[in-house]
């Protein structure tokens, strides 16, 4: 890796595709000058946005295409008309070849799973991938994994998802061994699932060296930040993520509701604009805008498809981020030496671990 | 069922018993006069807080026992030394033996499940009750079943939920025909687990009369109000519920924070104060305190157990509602007739609704 993050881009991914994408890059580039980006897509719509951001412009390519996988197709469609050449293929392909050292998407989240999976293979010992969303809380973030990659979880893949989330987390948070939690539906030792509570027994037994087990958490402990990182599998991952989002939006249209009703509370509103500016902007999903999927050969990282340039410049910079810090590197370490038989990754990662 | 409605009250669960449990029937009684209560648990501490208070008094009787069913006991070990004689047991023989038409308590969740339904049974071709719970919508309120009453569930029992819970709101929100939607993690038809796709199949092709089915939500559209009826398995449920609760508590932290941090903040908070009173009350968990079992025979309300004398008070109203609005005769008759084989509930449901 040279100084440089150079950093593929999906130009023709997300809602708004390139207008969005562009104005993002630019963000973000003011915030990292050492980066360098490479735009997939349509150069007859990426180029005008270009000429208008000289400084943009100097630090960019852009590899034409005309094939962009559509938001709403199936993963298996996409993978049949998009593979080999579409802009998300082509920006994956680009890490795949050394030629990016990180790839940002905001397209359809199922395409972009399935052509990383297949392009960038999984790493050694892990069957499945897994997408780490970082989560704002009372005491700061939280990594939250897996937020909808794939459905179900044995108790090695759930010890998988504690090794790799905590490495992110030690990385991002600079935390040396950060708490992990599993999600369950009751904090006493007999509740929820026979693999939780296997995963739990593992975790708990096995003194990993990157992390410090905590024990199970609940769906109120995410929010007060009580661990840095929560594992579940997909499915439950998922559905909390997005009962958050729904949540925090279902709350802030009863402020705004609330705070128009009469003229004491317009008046209020006004004289304290600055804490609801501060508010608001604690409440940004934009803010935490990024997943990240773990567990290939290659950093992908997943925005919102309907976020605005400064949301996509976040995913960028949390792209970035794991670059600098070298997350690949790093998760790779902790899952386990090369050579090693792969059969139960996680056993390995705790072998390779404690030798 | 006389015009009074009789209501079986659990005087030692929660975490503050008696206290709470008669204040809060206080409160409800004025609300509901033609209510009677039987509060079963410590005579000596409940007959003081009963004297303090006339009206109570005239409409309660109080069956002594000293046996508490502990918050943080494993159900088997609550049913090992609580059964036949814990004030939690009691109160739930009481609805079996016809002496009580509803049961109300903040105790145990475990413990109350597992006594309810081992004194209770469950319905004729329902073999795993559920939790329902109310949940507060930007339309209203939606029923969200189950919230954690059982982990997992095959598309017969996502299919008892979608008919349990759309009798239950159209008692409460006086709807013919609720919608019902399968929460799950993406909103195309190929995604998700393969009980839930079946479950779709079945609710999509059987056009059940007492229910309009929708189709895949997801956790965000639960605030939306989507739809009337949310239906999940017990451990994806409980995680919505209880992110979505730690959601709204840590969101209100950042409003404390933020309207406390300027002088121009504090002065605008005296102004809006009566708009931040509309909004705590909003977001107020007491408003929809209440988890209604479903599918026994017998209706249970389960409190929270940290409530306070207000949140009671509204478990009470719910059970009241439900009693007064025949909730389990209505349920009953949804499910099938009886006579019918058991073998699967949800098709005899479908057999009995088209005939």
């Amino acid at each position: 890796m040279s100084d440089k993050v150079r950093i593929a881009l999906d130009a023709m991914g997300g809602d708004r595709g390139p207008d969005v994408v562009v104005a993002g890059a630019a963000l973000a580039l003011t915030r990292h000058p050492e980066s360098e980006f490479v735009f997939f897509g349509n150069s007859a719509l990426i180029a005008p946005l270009l000429d208008a951001r000289p400084a943009l412009k100097a630090a960019s390519r852009v590899v034409h295409t005309e094939v962009a996988v559509k938001m709403e197709d199936k993963p298996s469609q996409a993978l049949r008309y998009g593979r080999w050449k579409s802009s998300m293929w082509l920006a994956i392909d680009a890490v795949k070849k050394g030629d990016a050292d990180v790839v940002v998407s905001g397209g359809n989240t199922g395409a972009l799973m399935a052509m990383s999976k297949f392009n960038l293979k999984t790493l050694p010992g892990i069957e499945r991938p897994a997408i780490a969303a970082l989560w704002p809380t009372l005491r700061g973030e939280s990594v939250v994994l897996d937020v909808g990659a794939s459905i179900g979880a044995d108790a090695d893949h759930l010890v998988d998802l504690a090794v790799m989330g905590a490495a992110m987390a030690r990385i991002l948070f600079g935390i040396d061994r950060p708490t992990v939690g599993l999600l369950n539906i009751g904090v006493e030792e007999v509740k929820g699932l026979e693999q939780v509570r296997e995963a739990a027994r593992v975790l708990r037994e096995e003194n990993l060296p990157g992390l410090d087990y905590f024990g199970f958490v609940e769906g109120n402990d995410i929010g007060k930040g009580t661990v840095d990182v929560v594992v579940t599998e997909g499915f439950a991952g998922n559905i909390a993520l997005k009962t958050a989002e729904g949540t925090a939006r279902q709350i802030g249209e009863y402020l705004r509701g609330a705070m128009s009703r009469s003229i004491g509370a317009r008046l209020g509103y006004l004289l304290a604009r600055s804490a609801f500016r501060q508010l608001r902007e604690r409440m940004d999903p934009r803010r935490a805008n990024g997943g990240v999927f773990l567990g290939l050969n290659g950093i992908v990282i997943k925005s919102h498809g309907e976020t605005d340039p400064e949301g996509f410049a976040a995913a960028i910079d949390l792209g970035h981020g794991v670059v600098r810090d070298q997350l690949l590197a790093k998760i790779t370490a902790a899952l386990g030496r090369p050579g090693k038989p792969a059969t139960s990754p996680a056993r390995q990662a705790l072998g390779g671990a404690a030798s």
